[in-house]
């Protein structure tokens, strides 16, 4: 690389962090957000739990509900229940998933079951995190009412908590009311190929 | 719900459960995945660090190496350089964002350096997932070269070694080559409301 092509990149470069510095310049505020990750992709959970992550390493409790999963021995809960009791309360309350119970009743009183765990949890101010983990299935199968969540998260979340809820087909009033959405789409999945759920990586 | 409605439930999941156990039963392959998270949408890093957590919850030796962010006191690096030292290495080896260094020398060294310890992590067969955290910035500002990496990957990595890349702007050769791939659409950033970078969520 000549000079001029070093002192070119650090011009365009300086140019681009006078942009940047003055556009985060603008951006001071601080609130608890609701997050909701959903499409058909892979990454969903595994990006709330990074999120968890993040929070243990700051120190800032906070809690998992998982909606459907739920008998599954997974690294997430292995890791969270060893670990990290006190700062991260970790409930598998799903029963498992709606085809493997073949119980509509049961499964209904399973999400509201979570679902008043969820309450508990968020209504705690010194939890900064809650993590609703597939919550949007239970929208999906008619199991919670999301007016009915979105009203008490409106109504009762403390400012500073932050609130992730993840799961495929996000309903339309829980988008509207969502501080950030990503929207996960399948570019590639090895399902595909005949490979199955492994260990690190879905589990 | 009627008896007749329960009944209907049971039956139609009984269907489902039917089609999905066929549909699991002929993914019986394992391998190590190569993974790609790419798009403008937030979820990248924190799913790869979601599988690390992963990882280290079923006590699968793991290591990451983060490409362009390196500085910082992020949650996810005092998570593992404080509590896992032994089970998941940590080299943060990015010297910052690349408009915050202006010196593309320095950013094309970093990149170098960063690449040729991600070889000796893949190279080594007790590590069973490596995460390359942004690694498609380092190949988007053209200071690595994609085919290179790919080419390492098909001859070196052991066949059961899943790694996981991230970062914006994948190139399409990369996508070619990898087993997985998310693409992450932003529906919504808190970031347009003048809402900052907050502990937890995005570091």
């Amino acid at each position: 690389m000549s000079a001029e092509d070093q002192a070119r990149h650090a011009q365009k470069m300086s140019q681009i962090k006078a942009a940047r510095d003055r556009m985060m310049a603008g951006k001071t505020g601080e609130k608890g957000l609701l997050i909701v990750h959903t499409g058909p992709g892979k990454g969903k959970s595994s990006s709330g739990f990074g999120m968890i992550m993040r929070c243990i390493g700051h120190g800032m409790p906070c809690a998992v509900v998982q909606f459907i999963k739920g008998s599954r021995d997974t690294g997430e809960r292995r890791l969270l229940e060893t670990h990290f009791p006190d700062l991260c309360q970790f409930h598998a309350m799903g029963e498992g998933f709606t085809w493997e119970t073949q119980d509509k009743r049961g499964d209904i009183a399973a999400a509201e079951a979570a679902w008043a765990r969820a309450q508990e949890l968020i209504r705690d101010p010194g939890i900064r995190m809650v993590l609703l983990d597939e919550i949007n299935i239970a929208f999906r199968y008619g199991y919670l009412d999301p007016k009915a969540v979105i009203g008490f998260l409106a109504a009762e979340k403390p400012p500073m908590t932050h609130v992730v809820l993840t799961g495929r087909n996000a309903p339309s009033e829980l988008i509207e009311a969502a501080d950030l959405v990503s929207e996960i789409a399948v570019v590639k999945h090895p399902f595909r190929d005949g490979i199955k759920a492994q260990p690190g990586v879905e589990f």
